[in-house]
């Protein structure tokens, strides 16, 4: 007994011959969040000169050039300690929500050495925290009746090659009862994981499903970058690093390609395979998608869900692009469950969202309008996400 | 059309009122991975005084203290060019590897910004990279075909908690065969994730069956911290960090709560509810699990593999863990069709497994041991991993 405890003591304090070397304690603590919601950040760096804080919590500043006026992510400023150890702590208690960060050390970004939580951003990863209460908590993972998250590969007919799909089943699942079926997209830069990661699609679904203010379903979160197989680390690409130049999905190929997912999602999940219950939401260049697919497959969805959507990318000579009003006008007179387009008022893409509910206006095509503050951000979007789920099937 | 691409070309330039700051694009590239396997490293870093690069791969230091020698990990130092730029190469190609690394930027340790593939290892997050060829072509994604990975989670009876386990089931499971399953344990500051991002078991799976060389079948990995529901990050306790005293997993429960587990498998999956068709094997702490829960439940498991197990733990009064001797001539009286030891010359339980071993000769039980160079690491861990698969079903 003795002298494995010994040995274990050993282990704690060197890194013996030849072992991994790991840290088993990070004796700081960052963030550390206060009961009354205050937040003090902390990095032990005794050599460097400057600690700055930049995350999305902080009062943003201004910059102005060649006439466009560009808000930049709040920073703070971090105080140096006798002990080496920079800190800072906010003004005022912090709003419930789900928050990132980095620090800038003498102008380098990192994340939080002290804090293992992250999420990657296409090539940003930052450090995450939560603060707990309001809209948060439907981003929290809650004691509540889980769904299964899996990581699953199909058989694209489109490209004949292996793709990865991220699919929630909802708590129960396995019982065989069968599903109705939302088709979740990303936007530029985004993968399969993303709206798990930066979306917190599966706490969203687990939370509401609970609370009964959505029905249990099936989550496909698709891939729509045709040139890889999976997300940058995931598939047989190896260890690449998102470009949006790279493959660009403005060509059609994801909407030619979208069947072939249905027909296996409905081979291989209890789903109930019909319109009524099937419905297809994306964010960004996701939106887009959406509305393309939904356009270009009047019978396959009864609910559509456009977020933040680029709407106003044009077509080109696109095939499946073509004849938009035409195809619009047979998507309507098969009378949609719900086509739901939500924008905050600061996006970048409010006008071309704009002009598209008014060319819905003008042909009376029945739509829902939901508008928001703030732009183009993850935070619009799960809270977009939380509010569609509770519209359908 | 131009519209559109204006408004585009704006949000990759700027951060744009309110969007979200994403960096498109890390000009900077690192690791630079040469056909000939030279590496070259960079971090954009103008006003550091001293840039190092720590990493498994570099040649270890030693140091002495108290008479005790330790091997530090290998660290390298970059050179700073006149535009900001640290760089280093290495002095040779590099073998074929899974590699992980930090750079020290004047004494703070950081993970590559440039690289978005990192790995969490207990509180320390590392940067990685892949050298191909050899022995690393099993934990690459290959373009084979792939099994499922899924986040689920079960009702423990013992906790009456939910709790969360990730299984791989292997590819063609939708179509309904039954299969053999392996339960695959952590060691310490581990979780149900830890096989699968440091362990890479879903590839080494996925590329064993392909080739013929392993049975398809489902793979079970568990979160042995009695007190946590899942990962941290993963459950309702929130954004945790590991703490290894905590929750110490050395008191019996999670070798009692065991049975729950396997009926829930058992019910939830496919499988070959049977002795021969069901194996369990752990590394270091789970080692010492899977010991105990092969011995204390002799008629569940055909295969057992200890991977740098910490087989010399004692039990003190914990009940499930008494009366070892006994338990052992009756597992080994029902003749387990492989007990598997394999352990690293320089792993500081190198003794702790001679000695169990010697325990195993002396009483005529028969088992295999697998001797290997280095020490309780997850390069061995992996390799082990590769072997056993071979020897199973």
């Amino acid at each position: 007994m003795r002298k494995i405890i010994l040995l274990l003591f050993i282990f704690h304090i060197f890194h013996l011959s030849a072992q991994e070397a790991i840290w088993w304690k990070t004796p700081t603590v960052s963030p550390e969040i206060y009961d009354n919601h205050m937040v003090t950040f902390r990095l032990v760096a005794p050599r460097a000169k400057e600690v700055l804080l930049v995350g999305d919590f902080l009062p943003p500043s201004y910059v102005v050039r060649d006439g466009i006026t560009t808000q930049m992510t709040g920073t703070a400023t971090l105080r140096k300690g006798a002990d080496g150890v920079w800190t800072y702590t906010t003004l005022r208690p912090m709003e419930p929500g789900y928050y990132n960060y980095n620090f800038v050390v003498d102008g380098l970004t990192i994340t939080d050495p002290s804090n293992i939580h992250m999420t990657r951003d296409v090539v940003k990863t930052s450090s995450i925290f939560f603060i707990e209460g309001g809209w948060s908590d439907y981003y929290k993972d809650q004691d509540v009746p889980h769904g299964t998250l899996s990581h699953v590969w199909y058989h694209c007919d489109k490209t004949e090659r292996n793709r990865r799909l991220t699919v929630y089943t909802p708590a129960g699942y396995e019982d065989g009862l069968r599903y109705p079926v939302l088709y979740l997209l990303h936007g530029m830069g985004g993968d399969e994981d993303s709206w798990v990661t930066l979306g917190r699609a599966a706490q969203i679904l687990d939370n509401l499903i609970a609370q009964g203010k959505a029905k249990p379903m099936i989550v496909v979160m698709t891939n729509s970058y045709m040139d890889l197989q999976a997300a940058p680390g995931h598939g047989p690409e190896g260890f690449i690093k998102p470009d949006l130049e790279l493959s660009p999905s403005y060509d059609g190929v994801f909407e030619e390609s979208f069947p072939s997912i249905i027909r296996y999602v409905d081979k291989a999940y209890h789903t109930i395979p019909r319109k009524q219950s099937r419905a297809i939401a994306g964010l960004s260049m996701g939106g887009f998608h959406a509305m393309q697919i939904s356009r270009a497959y009047p019978d396959y969805f009864d609910y559509v869900g456009l977020f933040s959507a680029a709407v106003g990318h044009e077509a080109g000579d696109i095939q499946i692009y073509q004849n938009p009003m035409e195809k619009l006008r047979t998507q309507f007179s098969k009378k949609p469950a719900l086509y739901w387009i939500a924008i905050g008022k600061e996006d970048f893409l409010y006008d071309a969202n704009a002009e598209y509910v008014q060319l819905l206006e003008t042909n009376r095509f029945r739509y829902e309008y939901f508008e928001t503050d703030g732009g183009h951000t993850w935070y619009n979007w799960r809270f977009y996400l939380t509010e569609f789920l509770r519209r359908l099937f």
